[in-house]
């Protein structure tokens, strides 16, 4: 958990931030950013209340409320308010923020939250509490970087292992579960996601494991991370072939790919617009003529969670800064046939760009 | 994944039970319900979109639509809806709503969605679609029950086998790990929760695992749980002493938890409230002394979830019906000393109650 003075000190930012707006906290990353502890969420609420003016408060069930009994309250000014089953908690929530014209909820907030507290302050405009917080939490701290850094190295001892367990005559499941278990071997808390899309299911962005047999000549992206103890997240994937792959052209496409991933993190500094970051790969793979099988942004953010601000995709004209973390993945996807992305996760420094991931970018040829 | 007709039928019902209001249902158990895919919330929108007009579909991003491909979409006529980065889908969900006065969210949609529904259809009163849908998923049919027999018949195995890993001189930690494996050996898809609360720890209600080591003497509480491959879950609870409990108060004040349990159990019938049956438990606690150590509801529905509705609680006025499944389970909780519990899950029948679990309600002492 993060220093007491350190959580203090983001609380008073994001009070500021939320400039006079009244801001309520619900379980998750946030939670954990500004509390250390990300709590749990169920169909009791639990939230942190921040008025414009007052006390911070977290209003929690009485039988969670052990849950945050690792946090320093009173070294942070927050009070604990504790509800039981027949209490309305939303009444308690309410008298806290007063009468706020305008109220900031945090992104994830069950719609069953959402609503309740709707209705508890009928006058107060409800606004997403996500880009305040992220003012924040986009500006990664050097004890963030560092874990950052050490989640890239656990998640590259995983990569550079790959080929004991990735062959033909296996399941992507089987593959998978080896996979899950080094993450957690090598330095993770948990693993959170593995994604072994082998032949065609490798032109599927999002497909997580299955069932299929592994083939000689099959392209397979390797996508996978999970968060270290400080709950920073790895995120990795490299393509690997199992064998001389199958399709001739997967082998020349594949090396635009890596040239447009290279494109991108050269193009990362501070200064520059996030939407030219996607640019700079998009540019490589469509003059190449693959621009209609590049189907997703080139990245996200990371930290205390997988997916976060700044993403890199068309539109966001957010200009970089030091001490933000994201995600640089172009893919090729050739529907039914064979797909590849490449990722690394990279910082922007004072004057340039630092990637956690050290793994060769090219295509990783294992014995068939 | 449940026939199409059963499905076809649950999206009928849904839009008559939501009686011209728009439905939107996001990923997880509603999703699972209606479509027979849960589907994943992240931070871009999919939602199943039920118009009360017309046909419904499903708004995915293109990248996740694989994942919906098990899903007999033209049996239930159900359109889907790609879109990609740098389209705006919420403008995708009010084309295909018309102009709805009132609109209904899941309840566990993020607010993220929430409140841009709102911008997109600034006219439609949002509600929440959790009171429609509960509707027909607290009517559990004969498949679902069938489901729920086996998640208990699985969970009961593992309680079984509780004495081969807790024992003084290991670790909650340690015993949770060997607990989860089993649940998932004894016939579960995963482990959701494991709760080993030892000693002091067995007195709060949601503690989950930590690095205490168990002592001779300790009152522990193991509470444990997951779905079976169709998706709905066990949940089932034993308190355990590791030889004979220090606290002398421990075994007469368990006998009376043992009958309170019981008292409630048998109190289920059709044409009962939720709250009697609450009150039942509560009854036998409170006139023992020992009403203020009970601090929680004593029970809540389960199926594709493991809290649903209906919830046994004070105040809840519903009548229970055939098919209703939820948990049994007061506790008494001695703070910083002890604490008990006792949880089956049961099913309302046409006559009375059937419960899913049948391991021994008498408090198990262990070898210390």
């Amino acid at each position: 958990m993060p220093a007491a003075a350190v959580l203090r000190t983001r609380l008073d930012r994001a009070r500021q931030a939320a400039a006079g707006t009244g801001l309520l906290i619900a379980p998750g990353s946030d939670l954990r950013y500004l509390l250390g502890q990300e709590g749990s969420s169920f169909e009791r609420l639990t939230t942190l209340v921040i008025p414009a003016d007052g006390a911070p408060a977290l209003v929690v069930p009485k039988l969670e409320a052990p849950g945050f009994s690792a946090v320093p309250m009173s070294d942070l000014g927050v009070d604990v308010i504790t509800w039981v089953d027949g209490d309305d908690p939303y009444l308690l929530v309410a008298d806290r923020l007063g009468k706020p014209d305008r109220l900031a909820v945090s992104d994830f907030t069950p719609a069953l939250h959402v609503l309740a507290i709707r209705d508890a302050l009928p006058a107060a405009e409800q606004v997403l509490a996500g880009p305040i917080v992220r003012e924040l939490r986009m500006r990664k701290d050097a004890a963030e970087v560092e874990a950052l850094r050490q989640a890239g190295a656990a998640i590259d001892r995983v990569h550079a292992r790959v080929g004991e367990w990735l062959r033909a005559g296996r399941t992507e499941a089987e593959v998978g579960a080896d996979i899950a278990a080094a993450i957690v071997e090598e330095g993770h808390a948990a693993a959170d996601f593995v994604i072994v899309g082998s032949g065609p299911n490798s032109a599927s962005p999002h497909h997580s494991l299955s069932d299929r047999v592994i083939e000689a000549g099959d392209m397979v992206v390797v996508d996978i991370g999970g968060p270290v103890a400080e709950g920073y997240n790895s995120d990795s994937t490299r393509t690997y072939a199992v064998g001389e792959p199958r399709d001739a052209d997967a082998v020349t496409t594949y090396e635009v790919l890596r040239l447009a991933q290279q494109a991108a993190v050269d193009a990362v500094r501070p200064g520059v617009t996030a939407e030219s970051v996607d640019a700079a790969a998009r540019e490589v793979i469509t003059e190449a003529g693959f621009g209609e099988f590049f189907i997703h942004r080139t990245g996200h953010g990371i930290g205390l969670d997988v997916h976060e601000h700044p993403y890199i995709v068309s539109g966001n004209k957010l200009v970089l800064e030091p001490g933000m973390a994201f995600s640089i993945e172009p893919g090729i996807y050739q529907a039914g046939r064979w797909g590849a992305r490449i990722e690394d996760i990279v910082i922007v420094t004072d004057t340039g760009v630092e990637s956690v991931n050290q793994r060769p970018h090219e295509l990783a040829i294992l014995p068939g």
